[in-house]
């Protein structure tokens, strides 16, 4: 694929022109952070390629500039948030702050957040925390994709999940959606012309398929089918227990806000997406470098286990996307060229001067 | 398979006279109702079945019956607890019960466990808090059964996960291994002479496997191989975030209590097996009854969703095991023979007077 290289900081910029000019105003800095980060990661599917659909959401009215998040209910402990349908990055920053402050406060911060928006990858928010010294809990309901175990109705989000907890300078991060894989992948395997492994999604009347196309189309047209949770379909390789964690993120978000589950997400003009973020400080348990030092032992003894046949490494999570942070940082992001060729358009929308990288591209 | 039915009640009494009569005094009640509590819900590989291996780890020193556990760090809302090598349902009975008396005077209790046993079933411990309206979170580390992803050493525990949360009269129980099956699900296809699916298990090079034997073989003789992470082998099916699950439950159990993670659970006579339990009392997130109206729309929604074809149902968690437990308590509770010949053998010894079930099975 023909891809241009971009300087993070100069995207980063370029961005941020493009968000001022559509009247995000404060609200760009925010998002073009959240997603510029899952670039530096190389997670493209959660980067800057989002700006156009944020654009228009914002048009559709699922995205509100003019409020800010509101605390619904509160204790020392914990706040259930309405983020009146601002962006999902904007809500979410101002949810783990409280969070964390409360940690720091009283050592436990609890947040529920209703009537949000996409926010960006889950562990931007968990390792708020983390960098903290924290537990960071991070997570979302959203765009109903995925079936129950047993099921054909696609009721369920990806319901995203992730647990940043601190490990040398830096942080273990589990983020997970609860799902198999994600509709990003498929819709990868559909422009490739590829089929996709039985036990990732069903087609309309529940059962395993092996058609992309199908799956996706079957979304467009909101018939049933969808994704399959972890662990895939029915019980024999465990898909309940990803079906169970799916749930439990609707409770813990949509439940303990009162706000939508996943099916009622994007519906009657509201997006309506729920998240929670939970701040766990290390103080609870004890002294923080003693708690370190066992968190390393752990971690330094899975990964340094023998290696399966073939296999160069055992990593920890968020071991790869730090990698991929230390190489985009120094030699620059790739974008692939629909994401170059929606910025370059935006650009010239709003008269602003495109980066030199991308004429080069 | 030719088992006898016997009524709780008879099963309860002889299980709790035999571990008196082998001197473990008032650890008996707990242990046995935890165990009774397994095969009510039909979840025979964690019930009474277990009674001889614990009479036999006590012989060996891991179970020690002359400690109780003692509370080696506390805030207002965490305590680490030192299991002292009791018994894990005595162990985690207590440990529990300070998490719900601290979110009970504070909102939220959040203990961490070192050095106890095997406790049972996980979710006995988070359902202890969902009976008091509070959010139930209960892990366990375990003996190393589960490979890393890309590894073939079994450094991991099946490190089940249990999350409860008040639902109708009863709760939404999630409780599961993070792994993709256990170690008596492989047992019961070698039993069986079956192939077991690829993606459960890997040999000593770290390759998918269809032999349960095999598997169970290289377990004996401390040869690399082992169970896989839920998900799978490598990541194409999730299997890195089964693994993920995995470590978050070590580094929460083991790590935040300092004591030994799986790899180094029952070496040196000791068995060392770390514990985390959570309670987060509703009153955190506004009133009680609203909340459960809100977890009830989304489970309900959920388990109403259109059926896939061929399925008759769709589950809640914690439903089949309820539904169980219901016919188990009027019906009497099915014992394979194994099992009843053990418990017969154990009664002989100490000349306890066997129940008439066990006589007519």
């Amino acid at each position: 694929m023909n891809k241009s290289k971009v300087d993070p900081g100069v995207l980063r910029n370029f961005c941020v022109e493009i968000l001022k000019a559509e009247q995000f105003c404060s609200a760009a800095d925010e998002i073009v952070d959240v997603l510029l980060e899952a670039d530096l990661r190389e997670i493209p599917s959660h980067g800057v390629a989002r700006l156009k659909r944020y654009i228009d959401e914002r048009n559709s009215g699922h995205i509100k500039l003019n409020t800010t998040p509101t605390v619904e209910f509160e204790t020392a402990l914990s706040a259930v948030i309405d983020g009146n349908g601002g962006p999902g990055q904007c809500v979410s920053r101002f949810a783990m702050g409280v969070a964390i402050a409360k940690a720091k406060a009283d050592l436990v911060g609890l947040v529920s957040v209703r009537n949000s928006n996409h926010y960006g990858i889950t562990a931007y928010f968990s390792e708020m925390a983390a960098k903290e010294n924290m537990i960071g809990v991070a997570m979302t309901n959203s765009y109903p994709l995925v079936v129950p175990t047993f099921g054909k109705e696609a009721v369920l989000g990806t319901n995203p999940l992730s647990i940043a907890i601190p490990y040398g300078s830096d942080s273990f991060t589990l983020d997970m959606a609860t799902s198999v894989v994600t509709r990003g992948k498929l819709e990868v395997y559909e422009r490739l012309e590829e089929v996709i492994p039985r036990g990732w999604a069903v087609d309309e009347l529940g059962i395993d398929t092996n058609s992309a196309s199908e799956v996706l189309e079957n979304f467009n047209k909101r018939r049933p089918g969808g994704i399959l949770p972890l662990g895939g379909s029915g019980e024999d390789f465990g898909g309940h227990k990803g079906y169970g964690l799916s749930l439990v993120v609707e409770l813990i978000s949509a439940g303990l806000s009162i706000g939508a589950w996943s099916a009622k997400t994007y519906t009657g003009g509201v997006a309506g997406v729920c998240h929670f973020f939970g701040a766990i400080n290390l103080e609870l348990f004890g002294e923080l470098e003693s708690l370190k030092e066992s968190f390393q032992t752990i971690i330094d003894g899975v990964v340094s286990s023998k290696r399966a046949e073939g296999r160069e490494k055992i990593y920890y999570h968020g071991e790869k996307e730090r990698e991929a942070r230390k190489r985009t940082l120094s030699e620059g992001i790739n974008l692939d060229p629909k994401t170059v060729n929606m910025l370059l358009m935006l650009g010239d929308k709003h008269r602003i001067e495109i980066p030199e990288a991308f004429l080069q591209g």
